[in-house]
């Protein structure tokens, strides 16, 4: 029997319009459906595509065995994290083994900070795999911000929340348009190195972008310290007037 | 009369298959769609996009007066683009005024080193705007590779490759992840700046992606000089064993 493929799909920020037709159509064609989610809520890609599964698709729900956000570098973590991408990665092994095309949901971009590049990295010396580009979180807030956040010769660093302090100071200081993901629990400390490289002013704080529930304003206006993991803060280039 | 809409609709980075639902439908529904191409030339995000225009649409050309890659800095160059935009922002605004809705097109994501932000910086505060995110070039090549870009705590730097090469070898010292956006001339320059920094082996080249005519390889075994201006070159993170 042939194996099936492995398909990464990106589903893109959250819009279920903002699929790709490659998308839509692989989606239809799948035997199998798998997406990831901590153990306990529901799959954010599944929610922005569920609406194009075909009646009676198989699904395969990756569950992450932790629900807290964990520093990378925690040895315990690590192991308990490799482990689990182990597990999916033979839970996926076995339908494609079968003959079943599998695709796997991502948010976003699939290569791009996607849980998805765990499995890819395990199975595609084994099995057939493509890998369908999505329409980036980030693009789908600075799209909603109306903010070009790049031209010319600009540089455009992507950092995640998770970095230390110093870090995330000495980067903001680059002065080049940034954006951060990750920013959930981090915030404090973001406005604190923004605050440090004198580019608070600049700074754009987008939640769930390009969804209904989306909100988005000048970071200096926002009063609280709460925001969800996907909440995204774009920093406009020193050009830019906000 | 009410005025028409400007819309920017990122087309993505080649594969007309990668235009999103929301987009496809901008098309269909839009009075004129606008596009910029160097004078003489076919305008890619034509190309990538006119499978979906409608009979009878409006097409508006903007063809900028200036054909070859100048330096961004130089004050005449600045002039003269200046005002090719300044021309191209009120072609579009004659059709916005009349209560024609208008798409820009823009290769890949229309605010990511899009010449659509010219017209939305000149037009946002005069009409009512909407832009629609695309998948971008890099998204569209890094998949093309399936090289997955970042993970965990990676910071991501995009680069054009137009910066001097005592810059390019400073950034590629950061270790990052790197992508490097409008190669074209600036390949030789790359090459040493990557070699400075000990990651040409690191280094994909990748031309066309996800279009027929992708060509797809190690920096290292090209071995000649010629690059169209839209290839790009991703510079994979020190953990991956190309």
């Amino acid at each position: 029997m042939n194996p099936g493929r492995l398909i990464g799909v990106g589903v893109g920020p959250g819009d279920p319009d903002l699929l790709t037709l490659k998308a839509v159509r692989a989606l239809k064609n799948a035997d199998v459906v798998a997406h990831f989610a901590k153990a306990g809520n529901a799959s954010n890609a599944r929610g922005i595509a569920r609406q194009f599964f075909r009646p009676g698709l198989t699904e395969l729900p990756l569950l992450y065995p932790i629900t807290t956000e964990q520093p990378a570098g925690d040895p315990e973590y690590q192991s308990v994290i490799q482990g689990f991408f182990d597990e999916a990665a033979t839970a996926v092994a076995a339908h494609l083994g079968a003959g079943r095309t599998v695709a796997v949901l991502s948010e976003g971009d699939p290569l791009f900070f996607g849980s998805y590049m765990h499995l890819h990295v395990r199975l595609m010396k084994h099995y057939p795999t493509d890998v369908i580009p999505g329409v980036t979180g980030m693009s789908g807030c600075w799209s909603a911000a109306g903010l070009p956040i790049v031209q010319g010769d600009d540089v455009l660093t992507v950092l995640p929340g998770t970095l230390d302090e110093a870090e995330l100071t000495r980067r903001f200081r680059q002065n080049d348009p940034t954006v951060v993901m990750k920013v959930g629990r981090n915030l404090p400390k973001l406005r604190r190195a923004l605050i440090a490289a004198d580019r608070l002013a600049h700074a754009i704080y987008v939640e769930r972008g390009t969804t209904e529930e989306e909100r988005l304003m000048p970071l200096i206006e926002k009063k609280d310290d709460s925001a969800p993991y996907f909440a995204i803060v774009l920093v406009a280039g020193r050009w830019w007037k906000p």
